[in-house]
């Protein structure tokens, strides 16, 4: 039985209580920490008792915690990450790794130091069938190449606060990381391209954008990023190979006869979209933490995620093809 | 060129002479008959000018007429049929061929004596793309031999007058003719199956039925026909085989998100579903006139039909399995 | 934590041994019975240790197990049947409930007199998706009264020891379940159509079959049972309601561009297509188990299947209507 | 009856010439004429019969034509266009106008002067029900404004003396037209991408490649040109919208199981996925020929074609985004 320690007790944080109290097999949730108290009381109470604390890195101390999930916000995650890696325990770590690059690089650094791997980033995506079955797919070799790949990312619609840049940290960050992972290559460059602003936008964002991304070997990838779409939850993706080309499936839905339309329903609620996904996430997690590795979406990922996204940052604002560059990726990550 | 005398000016007595006035290849409508001298000179006005009758047998002895088209009432057609194949000249009848299987019979007679194929019976459907996709797949023999056939034929609504056995009659007379066609077979015997009404018929319709049919060879066939299904002009035919089930096409259609729902449309019209069928039927039959051939549904194909569709509507009476009688078919129609 | 004792350690006792061992939350299996005790044995070993029995009525009454899981042979679960309900545990029995309709009574019987829903019976496919996403879609009133139910069973090959009584017994026996599941409702009468038989089958089988039933209420279903349609296994349901139609979804899976060929892909393999079915049914049952309800297949689902499969299988004989002859639908089950 | 005159009698002129004598109503061709008599000798004998000659203006000025159809090579296009304006005579003219912008510029203003609409440029996907659903389907506004489409035009595959720049003037040109023609919008400015080269390439082409095209009010198109596909003809189109996407509807054909899928066929043939849009083009245009109009592409679609081509060729080399430079649209095309 893994013993679990939570910091960040939000939403999400309570989300993966009782994910992993009700449905994950082998582990427990045996300490929270969030700096709102009331808020970590709350859910320990989901967990059915766990010890409380407000501070993350005495939860990571503690004898009782083998492993971390950290769910707290983004700018408060390198601290918690270096000293979990001091105290030599797993740890899950909600997108993002850090919020910036050089966060990312400092927490890769010891890391590699470490000698272990010790970090799975919550990229729940790589856990969803759909894109698995493309990547098992392209590993048969059957298609050869990949080539391209086409995605969309469309949400029914954003709140008032969502502008330009969180298209990127908020949103593609999700293709970011998917893209490289299904064809298993790294970025060279990106671009943004800004079509006509849709009615339901508003002056600090344009939506929609596409955002093109090149791999080292020459991928090129183009994602339609549409945050107010209005119709529904809708991510599609498209892998373009020199021998045939593999389109996501869709989630299982009724067709229905009504109204002169035979129709299938979208889901609006990304939640539901991925909810299987996140089970997987953590299960995986959990059965690796317990065998001592890491299959998951590694530091290496968050990083090259972090120094991709600036540069797709930029690309919004300038317009030009923007290079994205990293350091040499680490023997350790290969 | 070919010059039609077309008997029955009535709205799809019209369509005809408009089909063949704008879209067909290589004929001409050169005289016109109706009961009623208005109806007459109205379709004349359509084909820019035509002979007007109100007789048909003097229509079909017009020396200026090489083939005649019937689109008069049912009743009405026995005798024309038989004045035409008098008169040695080809016939294009809308269905049915006659209203009773011994008129069909004497007709048929009539045909075989003459010794020449005259008349092509009007079950547009042959010429559809869909269904002769269908037939063209089972023809290449990968599919090995078929064993099973589900159809369905639904239409938004029907009127008031609209009756039980016209379920027979008007509806799945199409599907009676279609699926012999499909797998060149005749019939043995069927049944009709009665389920709960829905709320959208009268005491004079049971909607919907299931009607099943079985071949000579063993082929069986169910006809879902649902003439109040509200949603859409529906029409589904799968041939299941040995080696593997071929499912009918579907319309060439957009695929709309909107409303949280990817749906493509259902038209609620057959003609617009069979608009093509239309011209590629009459083109085709005139393309064989001029040849002196036939290539569409025969007399024999009328007269089976009849039958069958007695044997129906005593199905839908008894609740039993009916057999089909029919003669044997003539060498004439091998 | 639910100690569960499972009698039966054949391929499915495994499957399920490891299931509630690895996937399940909730539960462990505390003992295991088999009449061969190297089964129990090797069955005990991938729980991680259990008891070990060779009788299933000792197993029932160990102290040490809360609720029975029956995988024996389908000749065998009415003595272990009732042994439980003597003992007042919960059950769950892999189908059938019993061999004849008979002991199906006996068990129901002995059920209702001990006053506690005790059994729930292995009717997995209640738990797919797919048809869940069916059920609801009935139940939000939103397409009216269910008329028709269209199904297929196919199978891509079945071994030459399969018969054509099976067809019903093994094979239509999930439809039975389902499709008085579907839409709340009991059977009253069956019927068999034996079309030409495919060359992939044998003298003891006839292969297809469309096997009808008719609800109290008079819904029509149609049920293709093709064990040996070579292609794949390819499970489908359209529910033909008063006010639209609905047809279960696809499994996800790519669609692939390959070979002048736009596909997806159709599993040979009902374990996979239900994998997920099998671990939410353990798991409801576990559930419930826990808070002492029965939510799945009830025993008098059992007894109805059982009485229905009879019908069925004298159909096949007959050729004729068969009526569905229940005793009247006890109030408990209600 | 129109009299045609055929300039141009090689495949595609031989081609039309049977269209119009085969299918096209209200048409006749009267004259062919081909610098190599022998040519022009065997188009005629398709016609049926018609005056042969071996230049163009000859033709273009005989009173027995009324209105000429152009299938030349486009070099030889400018110098016959020039000729029939000036003898005001109707003209359908494959596709390019003409091979520079130049010349395109010269017969628009020709043509603006003679103060008549006199040519239809063969744009013939202009003519396809898939893109007439898609533009039917924006035009009612249900959908709010255009904001991005995405497109594919694959090939199965080119011979080896097609290069890079033939990507744009043989392949995208026809969603050059398509595009700006669906969203009654002009070119602003284009871009090329190129991916990694697939195996099946050669060093003269680069292949794929995504051609990026942003109209004057901020739409933005991609499309994917892969030539070399393999798999097949495989065109698509989806126009996203403020309030929906559309996204092209496929050609009717059968859905197959067999082999463990689930299959439709894609044609491996454009002029079979076309061959409607053909004959429905060269009928509009003799229709309106009749009637003294153009309804099909214009000259100006001819020239902006040209230039925005031109665009693209740049933007292959530069790796920039060019802007697409034309004079003002005149009145005249508005």
């Amino acid at each position: 039985m893994l013993n679990v320690g939570v910091i960040g007790c939000g939403g999400m944080g309570r989300d993966h209580i009782q994910r992993i109290t009700e449905r994950i097999q082998g582990a427990q949730v045996t300490a929270v920490s969030d700096v709102f108290e009331e808020g970590a009381k709350k859910a320990a109470g989901i967990a059915g008792g766990a010890k409380i604390y407000t501070d993350g890195k005495a939860l990571i101390h503690d004898p009782d915690v083998d492993a971390v999930l950290i769910v707290s916000p983004g700018f408060a995650h390198v601290d918690d990450l270096l000293e979990a890696i001091k105290a030599g325990k797993r740890v899950f770590c909600e997108k993002p790794l850090c919020t910036t690059a050089d966060d990312c690089r400092k927490v890769m650094d010891a890391e590699v130091q470490s000698g272990k791997h010790l970090i799975q980033l919550g990229f729940m995506r790589r856990y969803h069938k759909g894109y698995n079955q493309i990547k098992d797919a392209i590993a048969t070799g059957e298609y050869g190449e990949p080539l391209i790949m086409h995605c969309t990312h469309r949400n029914p619609e954003v709140g008032t606060n969502y502008n330009t840049p969180m298209a990127v940290h908020d949103t593609v960050i999700h293709e970011i990381d998917l893209c490289h992972w299904l064809v298993d290559d790294d970025y060279d460059s990106v671009q943004v391209i800004m079509p006509k602003v849709t009615k339901y936008s508003h002056s600090e964002l344009k939506d929609p954008q596409i955002m093109l991304m090149r791999t080292k070997s020459g991928i090129c990838i183009d994602v339609e990023c549409f945050v107010n779409c209005k119709f529904g939850y809708d991510i599609n993706c498209e892998v373009v190979c020199e021998d045939g080309a593999l389109k996501m499936g869709t989630p299982m839905a009724p067709s229905v006869r009504k109204n002169a339309q035979c129709s299938t329903e979208i889901t609006t609620d990304c939640f539901v979209l991925f909810k299987d996904a996140y089970d997987a996430e953590i299960q995986n997690w959990v059965d690796c933490a317990a065998a001592g590795v890491i299959e998951g979406p590694s530091t290496w990922d968050g990083y090259l995620a972090a120094v991709t996204a600036d540069a797709l940052v930029k690309a919004q604002e300038s317009g030009e093809i923007e290079k994205v560059v990293t350091v040499e990726k680490p023997e350790f990550y290969k």
